[in-house]
């Protein structure tokens, strides 16, 4: 059971688009040992995700990038052959974070994400795919962040894929109307009669701006972002009132070579590695609140925390020339028009 | 006190770029006669307020246009001339929304934000600033969408206004650094010295971006948005981890006649527009949900309420084909590569 050799994908250099053969190496090093609190396991499975890609490159991301010479990153179920760590035995199914693109790897205690796998409840493969961190990813992001509401329309892109597939899924669970996108017509038809979305249209059509609104008649409430690029661009204008944008990936921007292509790619992709959140707001939808602020700055006021300056044109004949200046920017304060005489002055 | 005609200043066209003077026309009408539940009231004070410029325009916006000759909106401070309503006597300071640039108006009692002005408790034109919508602008957005903490960079833009002099300030108060960027040296300097600002930093500077990081050393917890175009694209590489935009306004953009210029400006408007939330979120972050989240999946698989798919390469050796493969979206189900046996199926 237990090989002389451990073969391993290393990057041989960094990919300049998508990534080519020459890019990766196959290479044969000694098997590890492990050490005090550490195992020597045999990978079964390795998941492969988009990230990858973002991590290949040299230069800011959410993650360190992998240097040349590395073993691939990524994460796996493997099974234990040599443990010197307390409750792991040979024969047990984990699942770790670090271990990679090889067919054995030493995995310590402390290792992100490390935890045993126990196939009567679910194949072990699922840990990598709808029982891990895709499908946490898709759990999360709907309903933490898209809050989809019965009724309401979520859009997901890449919908046949591990994250998208579980979150229209889990829209029809919450009462939401499903439509996906997805490229291949197979992989629509997967969609809608497997996984059971309502609808799903595919981003290699011409009309796709018009076929996402013909299943989507009441505008999409919840957009969650896989994909980026043209389909961002068909969806966004479809967008609801008070609607929720799920930043989740730009798959289509991780090949590219110069700066994200499209309007907003660039700010979307800042938002996703920087976990920022950015909300619009209208003041006028928010009245409701209007006493307790009041009361709260009037108080400031009093107390002389804060301060504040009007500038008062004269008349209504200057007007026109006050709202041409703050225009500009040449108003000094809150820019106001005397009108008539103020008595309380 | 009461004079036999109304001046009015109406929209004679709709502006290309900024207003010029023949866009507006100041008319004389006849002074107009209240009727049942009405109130005739003489205008002291008029806001102008940037947003005007939009309703200006003709084309969605999140509220209707004016048409030609409408009379400008905008908020005023009124005393009442003549009542037939209800709890409002002659005399009586009012701040209502519908008026606009006239010297005497209508107000009915269903008339938006209609409230008697107590002279007592703040000046009565403060309704139209600090107490007023500006003000609440800057509380609710900063307060409700920002969340700023103790120690933490709160960045506003237009930080002379009624809304950003304001935001600044409560910063200040909740404990955060607070740093503005205007125009004028004279209004950063005013910022700084009369409303206790940490910093103000002028947007007429050729080296804002490095003037705004000596400013915020550790980065941009909170961005208070207002003017949008080159001071977002300077203010936007420094937001730091989980850190939040509050999207107010885009003033640069407002007198555009082509699309917005820069990066995610139309992104921006959008966002404004339709009120939306946009998140980017790494799962990473969360894995204290994991649990909560690998239970309630688990069960909805079991249920039948959940299906997966997985696409499965076969050995090593081909794990660069799949993850080629994978980029360019040519696997169906969460692509996975076996590496070694799998010996529970």
């Amino acid at each position: 059971m237990r090989n002389s050799v451990n073969r391993q994908v290393r990057m041989a250099a960094r990919p300049v688009g998508a990534p080519k053969d020459s890019d990766f190496r196959l290479v044969e090093s000694e098997m590890p040992v492990p050490g005090a609190d550490e195992m020597l396991v045999r990978v079964i499975y390795l998941s492969l995700d988009p990230y990858f890609r973002g991590r290949m490159n040299d230069g800011p991301s959410y993650a360190a990038p992998m240097q040349i010479d590395d073993v691939m990153i990524g994460r796996t179920v493997s099974q234990v052959v040599e443990s010197n760590l307390d409750g792991f035995a040979p024969g047990d199914f984990i699942f770790c974070d670090p271990v990679g693109w090889q067919e054995y790897g030493i995995v310590r205690g402390d290792a992100l994400g490390l935890r045993k796998l126990d196939p009567a409840i679910a194949p072990i493969s699922t840990a990598l795919g709808v029982l891990g961190m895709p499908g946490f990813t898709a759990w999360y992001g709907l309903l933490e962040l898209g809050k989809p509401k019965p009724g309401e329309t979520v859009v997901v892109s890449a919908a046949a894929g591990a994250v998208g597939s579980l979150v229209g899924q889990i829209a029809k669970i919450k009462g939401a109307r499903a439509v996906g996108i997805a490229g291949a017509q197979e992989k629509c038809d997967f969609v809608v009669r497997e996984l059971g979305f309502d609808a799903c249209v595919s981003h290699h059509s011409d009309t796709l701006l018009a076929d996402l609104k013909a299943e989507c008649p009441k505008g999409i409430d919840v957009y969650f972002e896989n994909v980026g690029g043209k389909v961002f661009d068909a969806v966004f204008p479809q967008m609801t009132l008070f609607s929720r944008l799920v930043l989740c990936g730009q798959i289509s921007q991780y090949n590219a070579t110069s700066r994200p292509e499209g309007p907003g790619a660039s700010l979307i992709m800042g938002l996703i590695g920087r976990r920022m959140t950015a909300s619009g707001f209208v003041i006028g939808d928010h009245r409701d609140r209007f006493d307790e602020f009041q009361n709260e700055v009037a108080g400031w006021i009093r107390a002389g925390q804060v301060r504040f300056r009007e500038d008062i044109a004269d008349g209504l004949e200057n007007a026109v020339g006050a709202f041409q200046g703050l225009l500009e920017g040449r108003n000094f304060g809150k820019q106001l028009v005397q009108i008539g005489d103020d008595p309380t002055r």
